[in-house]
């Protein structure tokens, strides 16, 4: 039985995977669950899935929590998070926390040797030379809850890197996969929030569209395989079955799909190297009629650009292109800036930034920081 | 360094084959190479690749080639391939003749201890049961060198067979894929012959316009994987990129793509479980553009209701269906009988066969020369 922490488990991967543990109480145990303010969901999910400990990041929501007089102890703040991240009696972290703040508690949990499934690319967007070398050294595993890195960790089955010729991650092309370059001027953030196969959070449906998303997880591909960056491609792949394939270099591809539900790669991750029953329904092959591919227009998507120019030039450069994201992509959602301003936003920060190696988190979430200050007022210069 | 025999040397598999080796001379020594009677191919192929034994099945050709003075041991006759499939000083044969002369060299060559790369897929549809125990009995491996059983095999990687839902093997619908079931009784040999995707020899070309091919298939694959035939799915897939695919229980597919070449499969089952490079060119997704599927039609390839109630029957029927369907190929590729008629006299012959338990090769074959007598008998009655 696989003893967990769930950090972000009121999120949309939380969610999922609490579903996940569901179909085999037999398999797993919730030990710890935090979330950052949705105390209504948590609440349920602490009557349900009876953990031992929750944290609260927000301190007044935490506040609200403890009046309840739930049979579960309750941690406030980073801190808190940090805690369940870390608890003695847990072998597995699901980390899921959304965006940079899921970074320390990654990181504190691989230090304190958990095995990490791993859904916040950002930890390894951010610090991937850290985070993977901390794993090395502790010897705990990362595995993949991203749909495409969960697809290209089925195809490799732990074969030898020497034998891949190419990563090909697929996209879905987003919520503006129909429309052109130039018609995405004046798209409004209720059409950028409707994606057409994924139901996720919003920050991740906003980056689907932009295809920031695929540039993050090109850079956590890169981490996480140990593969060059030439070695990566996307495609896109609008219908969203093909999560991720490798290329060898036999000529031999190998391709893992299912239909586009998070259960799948969140399964996985638990049940490595097995697989449980029961996930996702099976794929009629007969009924899905036809598979389509397309290369990503560079003009249409200028994110998958700006990610591979941020990690050629190494160092914190691909740290500030997500934290710039996160700013921008926070700004659209306020309806402060536009869409077309997003890419533009993290291009200007991306110039502005003198990059350094980046070699303990302390640095890169100060590099982060100063990231977001300056998107932030580049965004302000502008409206 | 494998050693290697090739069964078959101057038909289309072997070629490949004799490809992928002239590739690779590092890892590959041919020692052993026996043909029918294309003794042209074979002194070609004596001189290039310097076996120290070959043989030639039929006596005539065999005479000529003793003539031309080679530095070769030359062999002749049924006994003659046996003992190039048996060798001392090999340890894998590629099992590549054509049809139902396939099966004893290729099951001496198990019983001799040699691990088998098959191509000639009539040896577990005449025998699966007998030549399966026997590999067992003598530890050998038997890898697939169809390229639907290789895309099977290298989709399950040795995972455990209680994760797999179902096998899913594709099917290009051959020749006459665009044709509907009524447009089927008028058409020409070079038409059949005509294949869309792959260049094969004419039996296999016949074999895949009827989908009789895919219906050996699925008998082969019921006895390679050891799985029940409820779970064994055929799907049209017209592209040929996709070779097959594994279903699992967690509803994750994994799929095998390539170009539609025969060295790919052959180098794997000869690289297992390395990967060699330079075989195939890489895939281009953005040039492929589409993948294709729908399901077949029953009436317009009756061969395999055949195969799969030959399979459900049981016994001695699976080699029955085979034995009549080489006889009944070979009188259309003799244009003594019309396309249509193929599936007749296969399933007519079936009729007419009382099932035994087919427990030794000799009755099995026995078995086989019983269906080829009867299925002339109707060619005869019909012309």
């Amino acid at each position: 039985m696989k003893k967990l922490s769930i950090l972000g488990s009121t999120g949309s991967i939380g969610k999922s995977t609490l579903e996940v543990v569901s179909k085999h109480p037999d398999k797993f145990r919730v030990i710890g669950l935090a979330a950052r303010n949705s105390i209504e969901d948590l609440e349920q999910q602490i009557k349900e899935f009876k953990p031992e400990v929750v944290a609260v990041s927000d301190e007044t929501a935490a506040g609200e929590l403890k009046k309840k007089g739930l049979p579960v102890e309750i941690l406030t703040g980073e801190q808190g998070i940090v805690e369940v991240a870390t608890l003695g009696n847990i072998d597995t972290v699901v980390s899921a926390v959304v965006g940079s703040p899921g970074l320390v508690p990654t990181y504190e949990a691989i230090k304190a040797g958990k095995d990490i499934a791993l859904a916040t690319k950002e930890a390894l967007v951010m610090a991937g030379k850290i985070v993977m070398a901390e794993a090395a050294s502790k010897g705990v595993s990362i595995l993949p809850v991203d749909s495409e890195h969960s697809a290209v960790f089925q195809c490799l089955d732990g074969r030898d890197m020497n034998e891949v010729e190419k990563i090909i991650l697929t996209a879905s092309g987003g919520s503006f996969r129909d429309r052109s370059a130039a018609e995405l001027a004046n798209v409004t953030l209720a059409e950028a929030l409707n994606h057409p196969n994924w139901d996720m959070g919003r920050k991740i449906t906003i980056d689907s569209a932009t295809l920031m998303n695929k540039g993050l997880e090109v850079i956590e591909a890169y981490w996480l395989f140990n593969v060059p960056l030439e070695k990566i491609d996307v495609v896109i792949h609008p219908q969203s079955i093909i999560h991720s394939m490798v290329s060898f270099i036999d000529g031999s591809v190998i391709a893992q799909m299912s239909v586009p539900d998070m259960q799948g790669p969140i399964s996985y991750a638990l049940s490595y190297p097995e697989r449980f029953g029961d996930i996702l329904p099976s794929l009629d092959f007969a009924k899905i009629k036809e598979l389509t591919f397309n290369e990503p227009d560079i003009e249409k998507y200028p994110a998958i650009k700006l990610t591979y120019d941020a990690l050629e030039a190494g160092g914190t450069m691909p740290c500030v292109l997500n934290a710039a994201n996160e700013t921008a992509v926070d700004a659209f959602l306020n309806e402060r800036i536009s869409y077309t301003d997003i890419a533009n936003i993290v291009s200007e920060t991306m110039n502005r930034h003198s990059i350094v190696p980046g070699d303990t988190i302390e640095e890169v979430i100060g590099v982060s920081d100063w990231a977001k200050g300056q998107a932030e007022d580049i965004i302000k210069e502008r409206v």
